[in-house]
C-alpha cells in the first residue's frame, strides 16, 4: 500500500465525515460480504460494510460485537426499509402456474403460496443497534421512520441513503442522511429506487452522479460500473466525493459468495447481466441464467418484493446442490469478469494505487 | 472560447486522427442535426455530424456539397447498416390489433401493413459519397460490406464504428474502423447493438468505456450520459480519447428538432426516459410518452426495424399537428433537461471551458 495522505485525494469530505484514509466504500452485499471482509476493508483505511437485510437479530448482535472488537475503522451496517409486501392482496395464480414446470422438473411438487421472507427494518433491529452503536448505518429502498434517524444520530451514528434519481437524493438529504450513494443502473444486486416505478428507472452512473451532485449539499458516493482506478478517478470528475464498489469484492477470499457464483463471475463477459424482478420481485442486476432467460415472460407477474424470493429459493437450492446456477441470483454489476480472486486488502491496494496513479496524471 | 492548444487535452489521438482542436464529436442525429449545426461544430474545432439514415440520395449530395463549401473542418456523415427487415415473414396481426384503438381515436382508419421505410446503406449511397468524399463516415448497427470500407479508405475517408460491448468493439477494429464510439445505455436514440439481442444489452458508459479501451488499440470515443465538462473529464479518466455528445445539442439554435420535442426536453427530469422498441422496432432511448406508457405491453410484438416506424409515423404526425407528443419519438439521453437553448458554438464553448477547468484541477 503506497503512503497515501489524505491530500492525495481530490475530495476529502468522506474522509472527514467517516474517518477514512481512502474514499472507497466496500458495498454491503447480503450473502456476500462477511465480517472478515468488512473488518479487512476498515483496517485498510476504507469503509467496510455488512448487508444485514437477511441477518437474524441474534447474528446481528454478534456481528456488531465482533466488528467492535476487531477494528477501530468504520464499518457500515446496511438494512432494507421497503414496505412489507401485501401478500394477501396478491393473486399468485399466474406466477405459480409459470413456475410449476420448473418445480415439477426439480421434483419439488406444487409451487407453494409466496411468503414474506426477510422483514424490513424494525424497532427490534433498532434496539440491537442502539445497544452497541456501529459507526455507520445505511438504508436501501428509502428512508427509515424519523424516530430511527433521531435515535441513531443521537448515538453519533452516521447515516447513508441510496438514490437512483434526483428526487430521491433530495428526499434523503431532507430526511437527514449524512451522505448519499448515487446508484447507477450498472450496479449489481437490488436497485434502490423508492420513488416511482423501480423498473422504469435505469439511470446510469455517468448521468446520475453529476445530476445528484448539483441537487444536494451532502457528499455524493458514486456506485455502479466502477471496477478499477479509472472508474474511481472518473467518479471524482463527475462530482462524487468517493465511490462504493461491490462486484469487485465478490470473489474476494473473505467473500461468502457461493463457489459456483464466483465461478460464473470469473467466466462472464460484458453485456451478460440483466435487471430482473424474477429473483425477488424488485429489479436487481444478475448474470443471465436459465431463470432470467426462460422465464422472461414472467417478469411482470412476480410476487411483491421480497415474497418472490420464497418461490425461487427452493429452485435455486435444488439446482445449486446439483451443481447448477440455473435459478441462483447471480448478482453482478456490469463488469463482473473483473472481480479478482484476491484478499480484500489486496483488492483495495489495487483500487487505491490505480486511482491515485490515474488522478496524478 | 479560451485559447486551447492541443496540449491542454490529456489525450490527443482523436485530434491527430481527425484534425480536431477539441476531442468532442457532435453526435449524428437524424431529424435533429442540420448542416448548419455540423458546420458550426466543425468551425468551432470539434467534429460536426449529420445523421443520414433517412436522407434521400439527392439531399445527401447537396449536403456533401454544402459542407465542402462551408468548412475545412471535419464533418461526419452517419449511416445505418442494419439488415433489411423481413416484412413478408413477419406476422403483423398482433401489433396492428394493439395499435388499432390509437388509429381509431385519431380517425386514421385501419392500421396498415408495415412497410420497410428508410433503407440501409447501399452502393447507390456509396457512389454519392465517392463523388465528393467527406472527411469522415460513421456507421450504426455494425459494419458495412468490405468493399465499402476499402473504397472509402482509398479516398482517405476516416471511418467510425459504434460498439455497445467488447465483442462489437473487437469486430469493428478488425473490420477497419479508425475509431470506435463506446455507446453507453444512457445515450439517446438508437442503441447501436449488432451482436446478440439488442434489448438484452444495457451496458452503461462507466463500465463499457474502460472494458472496450482494454480490448482495442484504436481510439475509443465515450458516448452516453455526458452533458457537461464533468462527463468529458470523466471519459478521459475511463480511458476514452474523446467524447460524442448528442442530447446537449438537441435544443441548439441550429437543431431541426420539432419545437414540441424541444419543449419536452426543457421540462423533462431525470429517470424519465426509456429504452423502447415501440418507435422503430429496435431499442432506442426516448422520453416517456403515451405510446411508451400505454403500449408497453406491445414492446415484444413490434414490427422488425425499421418497419415499425411506418406504423407509428401516422399517429405521431396526427398528434403533433394537434399539439401533442403522445406518439412522437422523443429521443433523449438521460440528462435531456440539461440541453441548452443556445447556438451550437455557445454549447461547444461551454463544454470545452468546463471540461478544461475540470481537468486542470
Amino acid at each position: 500500500m503506497p503512503d497515501s495522505p489524505k491530500s492525495l485525494w481530490p475530495d476529502t469530505r468522506l474522509l472527514d465525515l467517516f474517518g477514512l484514509t481512502h474514499p472507497i466504500i466496500q458495498a454491503p452485499m447480503a450473502g456476500v460480504s462477511s465480517t472478515d471482509m468488512a473488518i479487512a476493508a476498515a483496517n485498510a483505511g476504507c469503509m467496510g460494510a455488512l448487508g444485514c437485510a437477511m441477518t437474524p437479530p441474534s447474528d446481528l448482535a454478534k456481528q456488531l460485537a465482533q466488528v467492535a472488537r476487531s477494528t477501530n475503522g468504520p464499518v457500515n451496517f446496511n438494512f432494507f426499509v421497503h414496505q412489507e409486501p401485501d401478500i394477501a392482496g396478491f393473486d399468485n395464480t399466474e406466477i405459480r402456474k409459470a413456475l410449476q414446470p420448473a418445480y415439477t422438473a426439480a421434483d419439488l411438487g406444487e409451487v407453494p403460496a409466496p411468503t414474506a421472507g426477510a422483514s424490513a427494518f424494525s424497532d427490534d433491529i433498532l434496539d440491537i443497534l442502539l445497544a452497541r452503536p456501529p459507526k455507520t448505518v445505511s438504508f436501501h429502498f428509502g428512508l427509515p421512520k424519523p424516530h430511527v434517524i433521531t435515535a441513531l444520530k443521537d448515538r453519533q451514528v452516521k447515516l447513508i441513503g441510496c438514490a437512483t434519481c434526483v428526487a430521491e437524493a433530495k428526499a434523503l438529504e431532507a430526511g437527514g442522511m449524512d451522505a448519499i450513494v448515487a446508484q447507477g443502473a450498472e450496479a449489481g444486486g437490488h436497485r434502490g429506487t423508492f420513488l416511482g416505478e423501480p423498473h422504469l428507472n435505469d439511470m446510469g452512473t455517468m448521468a446520475l452522479v453529476p445530476l445528484i451532485a448539483d441537487a444536494v449539499r451532502v457528499p455524493v458516493i458514486a456506485a455502479g460500473g466502477i471496477f478499477d482506478g479509472r472508474g474511481i478517478a472518473a467518479a471524482f470528475m463527475l462530482g462524487a466525493a468517493g465511490v462504493q464498489i461491490g462486484t469487485a469484492f465478490m470473489r474476494a477470499t473473505e467473500a461468502t459468495t457461493h463457489p459456483l457464483h464466483k465461478q460464473a463471475l470469473a467466466t462472464s463477459h460484458d453485456a451478460q447481466t440483466r435487471l430482473t424482478r424474477l429473483f425477488s420481485g424488485r429489479p436487481a442486476r444478475s448474470l443471465r441464467n436459465r431463470l432470467t432467460d426462460e422465464w422472461a415472460h414472467a417478469e411482470n407477474i412476480t410476487a411483491p418484493f421480497p415474497a418472490q424470493r420464497s418461490l425461487i429459493a427452493p429452485l435455486a437450492k435444488a439446482a445449486l446442490q446439483a451443481g447448477s446456477t440455473d435459478f441462483h441470483n447471480l448478482w453482478s454489476g456490469q463488469a463482473g469478469s473483473r472481480a479478482a480472486e484476491q484478499s480484500t486488502a489486496e483488492i483495495i491496494e489495487h483500487l487505491v494505487t490505480s486511482a491515485l496513479t490515474r488522478l496524478a496524471r
